[in-house]
């Protein structure tokens, strides 16, 4: 199910389309350029999660792309609508879905944006979050202060132009591995591929600082919420790959996949923290907000 | 005009579409992802413009994507028919032109590659031909060596990824400037953001040095054939900023707007070499291969 909504900086219009039928044309510079934005919401329990984050994270790369402000009131009811036309999950019979939402820069030359929700089931993630993951460490070729120095490189935004992220899925596959984790040049750990890294190292949980030009995590930050109230110390810091094999359990958390614990890295066992990823993904299931 | 082919390495079938009228499935992995490759092929009085360095170099990106490897002489039939059909071409109305052809992974989750070509008018480049470009230097936050140390950066493929490409194009204007050129992070010249740099000093005229996670120049080459028809030495070097503030003259060279002269770098003035400019712009506008 697709809804497909004209866009310009405010909503024109929007209109109930099939998912599986022609929408785009072929010059849209989403599909020519990967010049666009986009969020994916989790719906868990008939509750869209971390919304106002996630439309937050939206505006935020809509500005470093320096495309029209979305309107979020506007992007909220499209979100929410077809959150509701998915239908199942609201009435308990589909766990978990996302709602995919995509702002581009229109058809080259017409200067209209063009824009998109789309909502779907997730696949089923229960096994990874028990058993967990395998990793591999991938250089991402940048500095870890490139956000600042140079901002066309739109680090931070999260951007169609994701082919090297799929390339790093094919690399840890090769690798024999089924994520990864990007490291600065260097050497800071960065972020996954679609997923920032939470380390925990006692009773203390941490991420990596967010001035690094990741993406701000929306799932992390409700994540942080759920293990604070739990009695853990939580902080943003400037982490290493030897920070990461000395911690206790490592985790990569996204909005629909939600906290996968990390069981290997670079091919080297790494200890699951069981109890933490249970108590994780039984609070990110389930939020209602 | 639009051509849109199903494609799955061989092409399946195609069919003649409108360029204005949608064709895309919004789950099409160009779309959301930015996840192919393309080419863009000149045609100039009548004639395709080096199609087979395009094809040669359309197959090297789709495999450094892991791409079903593309049936080139489908590919080739497609834009030669695409191209006959822009139709004033050949009867010499238009005097240049070019096709864009995209493949792409296709629809998530359905493994079937979406192939399409596209042919226009190209816009006229005949005024900055003469008169130049402003550029500036942007860094392109990698070490000149990464197409060697991480692969999955995808350096040297010619991407649907690009988002920075068309950033550097709007950092440039921020500086008044109409072009970029970037360089690596340890401080070698690399590219245009669709484009590759030729400089001139002396009789002697040089290109960036091809395993830079650069794209080989198919423009550059047919450039470097024709210069050397003109009594000048060629050749491939490691160049720096200083190589360019030094040299004689520059180029911006690429398949649609042709040999682009440097006529200011970072603000400060630069010079042109109008006769050469000239000689390499009727060369390149009047191949007939």
């Amino acid at each position: 199910m697709v809804e497909f909504a004209a866009d310009g900086g405010a909503i024109l219009g929007h209109r109930f389309v099939e998912a599986g039928a022609p929408q785009l044309e072929v010059m849209d510079l989403s599909a020519t350029r990967g010049d666009g934005v986009f969020e994916t919401i989790s719906t868990g329990a008939g509750h869209l999660q971390a919304l106002e984050p996630h439309l937050r994270r939206f505006a935020h790369s809509a500005a470093l792309l320096e495309l029209p402000p979305p309107d979020l009131d506007a992007w909220r009811d499209v979100v929410v609508e077809v959150a509701r036309r998915l239908g199942a999950v609201d009435e308990g019979a589909v766990d978990e879905g996302f709602v995919k939402i995509v702002l581009t820069r229109g058809v080259e030359g017409e200067d209209v944006p063009t824009g998109w929700a789309y909502a779907t089931v997730s696949p089923d993630y229960s096994a990874v979050r028990t058993t967990g993951i395998r990793i591999v460490l991938l250089d991402r070729g940048y500095h870890h202060d490139i956000a600042n120095t140079s901002p066309w490189l739109l680090a931070g935004a999260k951007t169609l132009s994701y082919a090297i992220n799929r390339a790093a899925f094919r690399e840890a596959a090769r690798r024999d591995a089924d994520d990864t984790l990007f490291v600065s040049s260097d050497g800071f750990l960065l972020e996954g591929a679609v997923s920032n890294l939470v380390l925990r190292t006692g009773r203390r949980i941490v991420t990596p600082r967010l001035d690094l030009g990741i993406l701000t995590g929306t799932t992390q930050a409700d994540l942080f919420r759920f293990v604070e109230g739990q009695g853990y110390e939580t902080g943003y810091e400037l982490l290493t790959p030897s920070d990461l094999l000395a911690a206790d359990a490592a985790w990569l958390v996204s909005s629909v996949r939600h906290a996968a614990p990390v069981r290997a890295i670079d091919g080297v066992e790494f200890p699951v923290d069981h109890a933490l990823s249970d108590g994780m993904n039984d609070f990110l299931r389930t939020r209602t907000e």
